[in-house]
């Protein structure tokens, strides 16, 4: 099975390539990269060092794969994304080009038309949680951003199972990674560490993908911490009855049973009580947690996943994994780390 | 004018003396621990080598001083108040002791009975935004809690203007120097480094003091994230009727137009465009920010602050500055480092 | 092949959990704990969840194994160590006591007799790099110091191709995971956060295991900075004749060409020219790299790794896969992330 | 007394702005910008929000001052330097441009000719701890690099009282501030978050400044770690003759003993037992701290500093203290904070 990274020099798409060199399934026989054609892969990703000696390709070199996954930064043209199709059977877009179904909604999310929108209905949803079925059969996937992965698992089974109703609140958590490896002043080190930046104070592009998922108005906002890797969403709703903390956990438990990579995480005793980024770097989890505020009759969902992983380049390898048949986790069993 | 600071080899306790040490109208003639009785103070603070000489008295060997600012971590019995009133003729208490005026609050909160309720009434609030006349006057004076003071200048102007209704929703976020001198396993560095802990999910005591200063309930979460100093706040409330930013920014400005440490902070370019505790290290600066969400009536208002500071210590030492009629900024006109 | 991990509370049993749990061809079939007996493992190792579901035994219920690691953190009386020889037909020794093959050496640095002085020449050097011959019918494995191991991979072969000559200088950096799941005051987040804290200025106990290994004298500094993992050294020696960059490159070539976990990394472009701890948490990889200094007659080596990896866990599985014939390697293909 | 910094836009001119802006003595007058004129100076240092209404010069419209402070990054040509000169009574260079009094060495270290050999030896040297008398008359002043200075009050006093012999060792590390506010890509703070970065590993330019200072041969390093502000030096030597503690004590405090920004910190005890940048943030102190290793005839001399203050504009504000008869710690009296 040979497959591409498209963008490869990035941070989604480095991740990628370390999910694919040591994929059991996978030869991963081209990674592009529109500035760094010819240069040693590991030369931008040292982690790679000895593992592959892989070197970009420019992207319009990209020749016939089994999958591509398309991991470039920006918006591409329909021209382009026309030719990505010709190139693989299965196509794997980690962008956020294809994330929205709606043309209308793609336009009042992204301030533009976009370039091809016949192709917007024509991708799945990436998210192995709610769509599992469809991933098996389809050519087309599109994983959705790294927040609204973590908000749709944080709410979906609150929202499913008719908990909550009104407007959802979203406050997201960021490391730094999320802003990609092209970051601007902003992202220089000295201003950057140490901050509680809210950079979203009043709506981010992912509440789209969550109220697209759950159907319910979100209120969103984004604030970047001190971190690299790690994404946690603290969320809330009105309860639409009583709810208390075991019916949560029944709700929780029923939904994410079977999930390989969903864990349910509320506790009273110990250090990590609650949905941790911190210990998940590397891992493919999704760790979610709640707790009811039940004299206000709201609950709160907490979720926590590691950007580059769940909220990306793992999540795109699960639903690969998916669509091809092969064991869910095939290449997604690192556990993450303590401490770390 | 002499000075001493029960409870100095705490991190509040550490900042006053810095605090005291260079100002121009006090002379800080007591630091007192339980259990460095003899030590050099500088031996814990060592910012202060070469700026004092002096060492930590035991507890029961105060006496008498013009003001007295306490900074003991836990909550003394009634005896231990007594002993400090009787030795002060002004008292200035840090602790979360005398926050709460309504003994049945203190109780439901605090989950004990008030050592000492009668005492509860006597304090003024240690907030000089909303209770500067009384402070003018007041020997007894309660320092609130460094989330409750940014919330409470956050949301503060809102309440007073009608614009919001109903719950309001307090995201608080915090260093680790707000566990104190004296954290356990949760405070080790491997375990805390770089992490988003959501320790308390659905409420904090520091929710109380914000419900009694603004009469709203109020539905809060905390989470511990990597600094160790700052707080930030993220609040959200519902609108009584639409509203602009321009009508937020007008009643921030109104507001808080002559108070030397607020700034109203909400800015559409820079990196710095929100409040940020990462430039406020040191400062007293309580800054203030804020976003409008019309489509789902919903209001964003945002704070950041020094917790030892204008969460505390700082904090107090205005409050000293106004009861004894000095300018409100002496002590205090360190403006906060960038980048840092 | 039974397993059991003596010491499982700590960071670096932790590490040896999850190593196991993740090894194809050992069962871990105890983990022991003096505090923490019928607790989950994952209750203080919260990465494991999902992944066991083990309990802490008390170290009296120690049953019989093929082979156990021995993570405890203190000296053990030499009752303890002879009960654990019985019961494992292989013991790998991560704890310092069994480092020093020579009592008079073992009392120089640790201020105390050796308890049972006769074992310390029993025990096999526990680096792969120098010692994998012993290490394949070695009933009795000692693992090196973190930082030592470190420092004789950046130095051995200069030293072993009559490079360098004199005293060796090792400056070693080191995260807050390397002082263990019990630090003390220093290892209080506010205090640790952001420092470079020069904790052992002249001397540091893993001097005497370089000095044993290469045979020179070494004058040793150790400093605590920012990370939780992470051991760097940086190394200086005289050198016997003139060496440029080119024969320094050669000799590491020639030296590591064929080990699995040891990389030469001296670049002259990229962001990561020379060996950075932060790239290789979780991995097993010691990046060496080297500078001259020509006009002065100096070398520099410099080495990096995971403290609670090759710097212990990783480098003791490592041992475990050759004494058992298995893959050198297995368990232990973590790439380490970028960025991270 | 009306002063100028030119290059304000950085972060050591912005740190200048901070100071002069609360300088009792001095009016700050104009603050250049070659990118930024016309905006606000608070624009880009929000630490400034409400403590100055400057906005940004072109450094064409520089008019005549009492005193210019040069903050500009790069090495400018004679032309410019010779109208600031021009345009100054005192001119106080902050860049490297005037550091080395050699042409020849200038051009060994830096690549170049000097664009104004015959200014080099104009300049008085900005370090009032060796130049205080020279520095009290002197209209030139080129202000150290921060790693020279460190090292310099670091070693000077065992030079000095030739205690020491042949070739010191200076392994610098570094925070990221050091960098600049225009560092590319190695100063994201994705890769440079948690690092232990060794840029330098045989020569700095900075060994120049301390050869130049000390007269010494110097082996250097240098490495970047997790730190914003902040540079510790860990030098080593070989003694002339036996050394003790005590003696280096000694040494130290008589050179330091009125000196009223060095402390000398080497303590057996604590948790601050030698000098750490962490705790000098905002401060112009540098700490110098010593061990010595006897049985290998070596010492260890440590220092730390904020390299935006006594690194550089700190130090600057204490030439022009000198240089105008003023108290030497005008406008400097900043402790540092604890913890931080």
């Amino acid at each position: 099975m040979r497959a591409a990274v498209l963008g490869g020099a990035g941070y989604i798409g480095g991740e990628l390539v370390r999910l694919l060199v040591g994929h059991p399934h996978v030869q991963l026989a081209t990674v592009t990269s529109t500035r760094l054609g010819g240069r040693r892969v590991d030369s931008v990703h040292p982690n790679l060092r000895g593992a592959t000696d892989l070197t970009f390709t420019a992207p319009a070199d990209l020749g016939r794969h089994d999958v591509v996954l398309v991991a470039t930064p920006h918006l591409r043209d329909a021209a382009e994304m026309a030719g990505v199709l010709e190139r693989a059977a299965v196509v794997i877009d980690l962008t956020a080009d294809h994330r929205l179904t709606d043309p209308a909604a793609y336009v009042r999310h992204y301030g533009t038309e976009h370039p091809a929108p016949d192709l917007l209905g024509t991708f799945c949803r990436g998210l192995p949680e709610s769509h599992r079925e469809q991933l098996r059969t389809a050519d087309r996937v599109s994983v959705p951003g790294c927040m609204a992965t973590a908000a749709i698992l944080a709410l979906g089974p609150l929202v499913a199972d008719g908990l909550v109703d009104g407007t959802l609140s979203v406050d997201a958590r960021t490391g730094s990674s999320g802003s990609g490896a092209t970051s601007g002043d902003a992202g220089r080190h000295a201003e950057r560490a140490g901050t509680m930046r809210v950079f979203a104070p009043a709506g981010h592009r992912h509440a789209a993908e969550i109220e697209q998922a759950l159907g319910h108005q979100v209120a969103m906002s984004a604030t970047g911490v001190e971190a690299v890797r790690g994404v946690q969403v603290l969320c809330r709703a009105a309860t639409r009855a009583p709810v208390t903390e075991r019916d949560l956990r029944a709700s929780y438990r029923r939904h994410y049973a079977a999930e390989p990579f969903v864990r349910v995480v509320a506790r009273s005793r110990g250090l990590y009580r609650q949905p941790e980024p911190k210990i998940l770097s590397g891992s493919n989890f999704c760790d979610v947690g709640f707790a009811a505020l039940p004299e206000l009759d709201i609950v709160v969902a907490i979720a926590a996943l590691d950007n580059l992983m769940k909220g990306g380049a793992g999540n795109a390898v699960q639903c690969m994994n998916i669509r091809f048949g092969w064991p869910e986790t095939s290449g997604l069993e690192f556990l993450g780390l303590h401490p770390v």
